[in-house]
């Protein structure tokens, strides 16, 4: 009798006692913290703010409905070298449309990508960019758009790091994501690609969820076929989602402002300015300074260019999270590499 | 020691039980569900589609992350007549404004309002709405706005009902969101309201936070004064969320099809229907009927008109709410009532 009622206490007792630690996160936990970071001091930092904004009578305490982490996509989460990912997807797909329709490859602007390839866009002006981005990815069902943009993804290869692109995620950034939804953030991507080209990655790969993507917009209708509702991408942009308009999005899709925000350009400065405003904050910088397991690149790369917002980030003393120095690993898979390096 | 042991393993157990069931809401609770609604087939549907879709290895199970349910706002969770709330607050500010101005009071279109009162809106056309519109909302930073708003909140009250606005929410609809939420269910206001408009009262009211409200939007600005950013609204439309505009918003920010939608006018006519065509679904009517307790409108109201949107609803089986039927209690504060009634 003693030994039963005793064996029931425990058991109770331990299940009590492990949903009482996952109630509290800021509990001692054995497992290490953001494991593929180097143990430096950018790391000690950012372990310091979450805990200091979620532990109760913590002067820096932001209570929980306000944890709100906004990180950039390109650059920030996953590779963007040699171009923005969505425009590898624009160029593969434009090649799969030749092969279909060959007259196209004789006519401009499609030639130069032809017989430039990916660096063809560089020599693009605005309208034919345009002319290209709605080709392949407007004047489409939502659906059909979503589609394409998977079927990419299972089979597309990046050019220079030799793995799929799905696989070209930074472990690190991976790990902080998990590290402040345990704490109670809200976390959103808020990006200059296009919410419906993120979304199909973002929970697979971030587990961040569809109605937490905000990203670039083309202009779309609702089509009623016979009463059956879906959603067509003209090839108008409603919205380039880069710079002050990242910033606006925040305060129309959001609403309140943010207490830590992520980003590696220029195109980051206004949100990361407007985050820094906040009472309790941490704006974030990722630099790329690692050419061996990554890119280096900052000030002079027209993708990803990087000036401003590091100055502003140096001045201000924001975390800046240099690659090469502060991550252990880059990325899960370490098969994706450049070769002959 | 048997009574000390048999005293901690009770603690024990009964913590761990309230956490356990805390953690399956679908458990036989003993509260009464929904206590202000009428124990009628409406409130038994709609429990049972609560259960149904969270309870595991029910057929129409859905998991966490696609629970979403989409309400409208004006005479969905709080009333819209005689007119939406955000005219009356228009109205409101507008003759605080004569009395600084007195001007105003002379020219067109003011001079209407002046001398018929909120009666006056439905003698002015699109241009001279969005002039008055503008005027009061619009042209100041958006933390003006939503600071002049609260303020009229506070003082304000209904001309009819006699109580402040913010009492004139519906209790069975903020018993349903808090049913919903406990069942894991993500709740949107999709609103043809201003979302800053409507973000002053949804937490306190409702428990939706700013986050999960979409509404109308004018154009905005980010203004940097000397590098602090704040938000301009501009007197341009940027859109006005109704009608084929809610389907789209629901797209655009939440990324998928809602399981319910509620709604009370012809203007959510197309968010029902697009959560209609999700496999599992349950578009939701509010019917109002009762002139005694809060208003009976539909056909022929202008405000809150709802005509296509019933005839649908009865065609295929929408869930109707008909508020003198199945509403036990409408407003939590029983002093909000029609006078002389």
């Amino acid at each position: 009798m003693h030994g039963i009622i005793h064996r029931k206490f425990n058991l109770g007792f331990q299940l009590f006692a492990v949903l009482f630690a996952l109630c509290l996160p800021w509990q001692v936990i054995s497992a290490p913290l953001l494991p593929s970071w180097q143990d430096s001091p950018v790391k000690k930092r950012l372990i310091k703010f979450i805990i200091d904004t979620t532990k109760p009578n913590s002067p820096k305490f932001v209570e929980i409905k306000n944890r709100i982490a906004v990180f950039d996509n390109d650059g920030t989460l996953w590779v963007e070298k040699p171009v923005y990912f969505q425009m590898i997807y624009t160029y593969d797909a434009l090649i799969k449309k030749l092969n279909e329709n060959p007259k196209l490859a004789t006519t401009m602007p499609y030639k130069v990508l032809i017989k430039q390839g990916l660096k063809g866009f560089s020599h693009l002006n605005k309208e034919q960019l345009l002319q290209v981005y709605s080709t392949i990815n407007a004047n489409m069902s939502v659906m059909t758009f979503k589609n394409r943009v998977k079927a990419w993804s299972l089979i597309h290869k990046h050019p220079k790091l030799h793995c799929k692109y799905s696989e070209l995620t930074y472990l690190p950034m991976i790990e902080l994501i998990k590290l402040l939804k345990s704490y109670g953030y809200t976390i959103y991507i808020v990006t200059g690609g296009g919410t419906e080209f993120v979304r199909v990655f973002s929970f697979k790969l971030y587990g961040i969820d569809d109605n937490y993507v905000i990203g670039s917009e083309l202009k779309t209708n609702v089509i009623d076929n016979r009463g059956k509702l879906s959603f067509w991408r003209t090839n108008k942009i409603d919205y380039i989602n880069d710079k002050t308009e990242k910033t606006l999005n925040i305060q129309r899709i959001i609403g309140k402002r943010p207490i830590i925000a992520v980003g590696n350009s220029d195109g980051d400065l206004s949100m990361l300015t407007y985050t820094s405003q906040n009472k309790i904050n941490l704006p974030i910088l990722i630099w790329h300074t690692d050419d061996k397991r990554e890119y280096a690149y900052d000030k002079f790369s027209k993708v990803g260019h990087l000036d401003k917002a590091l100055q502003s980030a140096k001045k201000n003393r924001w975390l800046i999270v240099n690659i090469k120095k502060d991550w252990k690993i880059v990325f899960k898979n370490r098969t994706c590499q450049h070769i002959n390096k």
